[in-house]
Parts: C-alpha cells; structure tokens; sequence
C-alpha cells in the first residue's frame, strides 16, 4: 500500500474521514503523517489518537501561502517518510511551483463547491447569494491556480430553499468524506489518463 | 389559465416539451403562441402541428439582437396575445432594455450547464474541455446580463468518461424538457419571493 500524507489546518473532518476509511477499508492506503501549519490544530490531535504520526512545521512569515524555505521543510517530511500523495483537506495555504514541482500530479485538494463555480473561500456563502440550485464538492489536482486543477471527482449536493452556509457545509461535508476517498483510491490505483483536463478512467 | 409563449429559433425540443406537458396536464399554461426569428425554424413547424399560433417576426439587420424597431414588434405580438410570461427556448438573440422592461420577470430562459459555470454558446464542449463530473441545466429569469438572471432551478447530470458533446447534450436536454415545466409552473403560481437573487418557494 503506497503512502499518503494529508496537510490540514482546522478542523480536520476530511482527515478524521480518511482514517476511518482507512481503518474500514474502503480507503487502500497507508497514512504516513499529518502535518500540519497551525500548532494547536485539531487535525493534530485526531492524528495522535489514531497512532498517526503528527508533525507541525511552523508556516513561516506569510499568511497565505510559504516561503521557498518552509515549503522545503514539507517538502523534506514528506519524503522522509516515502510519501507517495499528498492530500490537502482543510490547508489553508497556497501550494508554490517548488512543491508542485517536488509532487507532480501527486497533490490532491478537496473543495466545498462545483468547480469552476465559485472558487476560493467562504463558498457556501457565495453559492447562497449567487442562488443556485445545486452546490457539491470538487475533488482535484493542485496546481499553479488556486482550486483551478484536472478534477478527478465531484458531488452534487441541492440547495435546499432554508439552507444557510453552516447548512449548506454540513451536507456538502458528508459528500466530501465520500468522494476525496474515490479519488485517493483513483490515483493510487494509477487506472486512469489525462486527456486535456479531463481525468479519465481506463479501466 | 395564464397565457404563455414560447421563442425559438431552432429545432424546438425545448417547445415540444412544453406542448406536451401542457397536453398531459403536467403544465398549466396556455401557449397563446410560439414566435420565431427564423422563418424555416422546426419550432414553427411544430406550433401549427399542434394548432398554436406560429409567428415568423423578421430579425432585423443585426446577428445577435433585435434593434429597438424590432423588439417592439416583438412586445406588441406578445402584448396583442395577453403573454404574461415569455418562455425563451433556444432563442439566439440577446434580450435588451425594451423587451425586458416590457416583461418584468416574465421572461425565462433555459441553459444546459449548472450556471455560473459555462455561460454563453457551445457549453457541453466547454464543460468537457474543462473535465467536470457534473453539467446540468438552469432555468433563469431574463437580466441584461447574458445567462445571469436568478435562477428559478436547476439539474445536475453526471459526466461521463466516454462522453461527447453530443451525447452530453441528449441528456442534459431530458432534464430540461423536465425543469422548465417546473419553473413555469413555478411562475404562474406566483407561489415564490426574490430575496437578493434567491428565488424561495413560499408555499
């Protein structure tokens, strides 16, 4: 079973997902750490109760992404620990070209909407304003534009007419701990191509 | 029951729907009549088969909209047949100030994509291209902004692998011919409110 490593810096819902797939087997993975930028992040924790190693590597002077020395410092534990694909659920950090570089097609993002609609943050929020219908998760690769990569998986999730954002996060949340574990299994599978931007399975 | 008309300029799937679902009572509208830019349109074709009222009014001399002359051609006809909502399907021409003004939220029109993603032509190409795992299509009310109004409701319909635009458009089209009966319904029941660009049942 190859190694993955997921990167988080709250909550870490998707993180306690994937263990649980994991430890039931749905997920055919091992999970080498977690890492996190936020010391006291609750991501953390759930790694330490599940014997999972638990490393914080301060993120360094910016606020929204890390400087070339920080990201290497990632970069390092994560091949420290043979790290086949890295999976981001929750980290709140903009990927650079060094670490996209060090992880070609091998970074995984999970995103609270129906890519390309409504990007970035706060999205239930803006799905709500916006109106529509039909809100979902994205699951995709991370590359230079943000929440902008190939999309392996997605979920539809309706809006319903007396949703709010902390509504609306709930039910697109249970979609997300389904779906990044299709698309975790995908890649390690290494059973799908790459046509344009299109991720295509081929068995 | 309240008058309605349909504008078309192509092969009229959209309208033949709306036909059938007024026959069998799904729709409850009466189609007052059915108003083209294109004289051979399939549309008109198939309004006389089912004894509607099929206008040709003659486009003007611009490609993509009705000069002011026209359009009020197009409100006088619509006016003259007591149309208190315009249902646009596969009409090819922007909708301006005078025509919007003249149907205050009484102009719908149907697009195959879950707007905001892919606005504008060729969408099930685009929505390809760009590898989403789910289309759909949106009902809308008319703005002056091309595929912006509040939308009234939408469909998601998966991708998949083996999809071309062509087969992507079939199905897409079969949840169309389905949620523009709702939202019509929608709209002449008058049972909803606009708050922001939400559209909300109220009963």
């Amino acid at each position: 079973m190859k190694n993955i490593a997921v990167l988080a810096s709250g909550r870490g819902t998707n993180l306690k997902a994937i263990i649980e797939n994991i430890e039931n087997g749905t997920l055919k993975a091992n999970l080498a750490c977690v890492i996190s930028d936020q010391e006291d992040a609750k991501a953390l924790q759930r790694a330490r109760e599940h014997n999972v190693e638990a490393l914080y590597i301060p993120p360094g002077p910016k606020k929204t992404w890390l400087v070339p020395e920080v990201e290497a410092q990632y970069i390092k534990a994560l091949n420290d620990r043979d790290v086949y694909l890295v999976c981001l659920a929750g980290f709140m950090r903009i990927i650079k070209k060094q670490f996209l570089d060090a992880f070609p097609y091998r970074i995984l993002n999970i995103h609270p909407a129906l890519l390309p609609s409504f990007p970035g943050l706060n999205v239930q929020k803006k799905a709500l304003e916006y109106g529509v219908k039909f809100s979902g998760a994205t699951v995709h690769f991370v590359n230079e534009v943000v929440d902008g990569g190939e999309i392996l998986t997605q979920a539809a999730v309706p809006i319903l007419d007396d949703d709010t954002p902390e509504k609306l996060a709930e039910r697109i949340l249970k979609e997300e701990w389904r779906i990044y574990t299709v698309a975790i299994n995908l890649v390690l599978s290494g059973k799908y191509k790459i046509e344009g931007r299109r991720v295509i399975k081929t068995e």
